[in-house]
């Protein structure tokens, strides 16, 4: 039976030209592009013209700005701990979101046994940064702010262009973690005003494992990987090729394709909004729909459990989930969430639903019966329904 | 016109196993193996399966020992990073050599501005590191030792079991950087005695970007990537499945062939070395022939430079290399070759031969003829050669 998959903030299938590319590069060997002959030349060039689709995609000047990475999480690490690294004798502070992704959060935890101060800011009833907070916390010790683009467990779009306004002005580097937004909303490194940004390959359906910091020109970062002299020495190691050239073709098909899937996704998104209350009762929306990554909707249903329905959407063949991917061995409350003010409870009865490009109306129809059953019958067993 | 390629240092192609392997997981669209649902649960048993391949090649009491990296560098930045890193409380300084690999240097140069001190231990006249030096080396502040299992430019394999045994008795952790060796040469991380061991998918013919790092049980490190809890919460990130199901098979097949490779390899090794004096004269071999890689051979040709034959050779179809390929956007002398005690003349005409599995032995004798037709004209060019 295949599986229906609402999941895509945690995984999205390679597109099928992807797939070709990569397999044409497995069967091509491609020789390490560091070497000096001509068979190391080759691998250059491919290097090259996928760094040019991927600058394109996020409108980078120059794709000598993208450094490739193996993920999103080593291009947070890398921006966070290489950017506040090499500009110590500037300051020691650092401001950020309650919202972050545990990439972020650790990092800087990480670099506070060495003694960087960090600001951590809430956010607002929606579910957004205040950019005058972000002024209000600048000191002349802050040496980066760092604001995820889209929050990953509720799919809300913070104000980044309006906090670039802000760093810029106050002379502060400005890194964003933009992981869940590069290849589905519109990304522009050049009004954003940021000098870092993450993304990684797989949310734009390139491989996993694959992913790119944008380093403005003239950022002063150290390298998260020293050794060799790859990446115009800002990332050294022998590069996953495969990889490269999977997300340069990814990258190529977003340009082309971000606005007809930007439609497909909303619509899938709005059917399930417009249908849902004829389905379930007493739930939350917890994401900014006005300002939201059209494939994603976070909603918080009374009196059950979210893993319980995951696991009982999983018998019926649906792929959701409930919180992000790279949290599932943990078992505390999402603290995106609890940001937001929900209680513990409504936390507990969340499901992050997020669309993708293989999904149809059909699908979320299907979705909704099956959603309807699994509710009703948790219900029918919490003791927190019956005495409500 | 097909290359000869002699310089599998740089480059391995990939085995038609493993290439089968992947492309089988590029069509399979594996989930994220963090989410909560089946279709996460599959993925999650083949990077296990991989993960024990990979133990059992090293010897690894448990895969659970086994992180997952993207590759050589990344192993050796987290065993050193994340080593010292944890264990400053015990001391602040490290012993190596100085022949070790760009990544272990600048790993250790960037903790330096921590206050990090190293001692850097030269080598003996074969380009081996002296077991007593290290003992001499260590002192009460000691924290990390690290030394690499064989050397990238020489092939030199160096005496780990002995310096094992003492940091072992000293209480020292040690890091092995065994890039080069891991599948060409049986290593085993119980009789080296090894902490850490550093090891790369594309030394045995699997995938480049994708390597590992052996974490004994109960060694005190930090994540280098911090954020989600993948890899038993040693390394963040959504794993590079496809790169892990290639280095996973190319793993299992190194575990089977590793000796009948060992055989061929050192065949050829002994070929070239054997018929070398028929063509060209007035060179140096720079690899302790009684302690080295089966495949690699250094050889310094007097009176000519080193990236001319590369060059000359590039146009007769063979590919071979000077120095380490991640250091080739460098204009430096080899500090390996230096170590050594080379002049810089000779270390300039230097060649590194490194043998591959598709390689023959009419692929050595061609390759002799042509060496022989390069160093003549070259020569005859120098005016170092013409005034010796």
């Amino acid at each position: 039976m295949t599986i229906i998959n609402f999941d895509h903030i945690s995984y999205n299938p390679l597109l099928p030209e992807v797939k070709k590319a990569m397999i044409e590069a497995i069967n091509k060997d491609y020789h390490n592009p560091s070497s000096m002959h001509k068979a190391g030349e080759q691998s250059a060039e491919v290097i090259e013209k996928a760094r040019a689709a991927v600058a394109q995609l996020i409108h980078a000047d120059s794709p000598k700005e993208i450094v490739f990475t193996s993920g999103g999480t080593e291009s947070v690490n890398y921006a966070i701990k290489g950017g506040v690294m090499a500009n110590t004798e500037k300051g020691t502070h650092v401001v950020t979101s309650n919202i972050e992704h545990n990439a972020v959060i650790r990092s800087l935890k990480r670099l506070k046994s060495s003694g960087l101060q960090v600001t951590s800011l809430p956010v607002d009833e929606n579910g957004r940064v205040r950019p005058k907070d972000v002024a209000d916390a600048i000191t002349d010790k802050t040496i980066l702010v760092s604001i995820m683009h889209s929050n990953n467990e509720t799919g809300t779009i913070q104000p980044i262009e309006e906090i670039g306004k802000i760093t810029r002005e106050k002379k502060v580097l400005f890194h964003c973690d933009a992981v869940d937004s590069v290849g589905i909303v519109p990304v522009n490194v050049q009004t954003l005003n940021v000098d870092l940004l993450s993304f990684a390959s797989n949310t734009f359906y390139g491989p996993t494992g694959m992913g790119g910091l944008y380093v403005r020109r003239g950022t002063r970062i150290f390298p998260l990987l020293d050794g060799g002299v790859q990446e115009n020495n800002k990332r050294a190691g022998t590069e996953n090729l495969i990889g490269i050239i999977g997300m340069g073709k990814a990258a190529e098909l977003a340009v082309q394709h971000i606005n007809t899937q930007y439609d497909h996704l909303l619509k899938l998104k709005n059917t399930l909004l417009n249908k849902l209350p004829d389905y379930i009762n007493e739930y939350l929306i917890n994401t900014d729909l006005k300002h939201s990554l059209p494939h994603v909707v976070s909603i918080s249903i009374k009196y059950i459990e979210g893993e319980s329905v995951v696991l009982m959407l999983d018998e019926d063949n649906f792929a959701v989930s409930t919180k992000s991917a790279c949290a599932t061995g943990s078992l505390r409350a999402s603290h995106v969430l609890l940001s937001l003010g929900l209680s513990h409870a409504d936390a507990q009865g969340t499901l992050v639903l997020a669309f993708g490009l293989e999904n149809t109306a059909d699908d979320v129809m299907k979705f909704l019966s099956s959603l309807k059953n699994v509710v009703t019958t948790l219900r029918n067993m919490s003791p927190l329904y019956k005495n409500k």
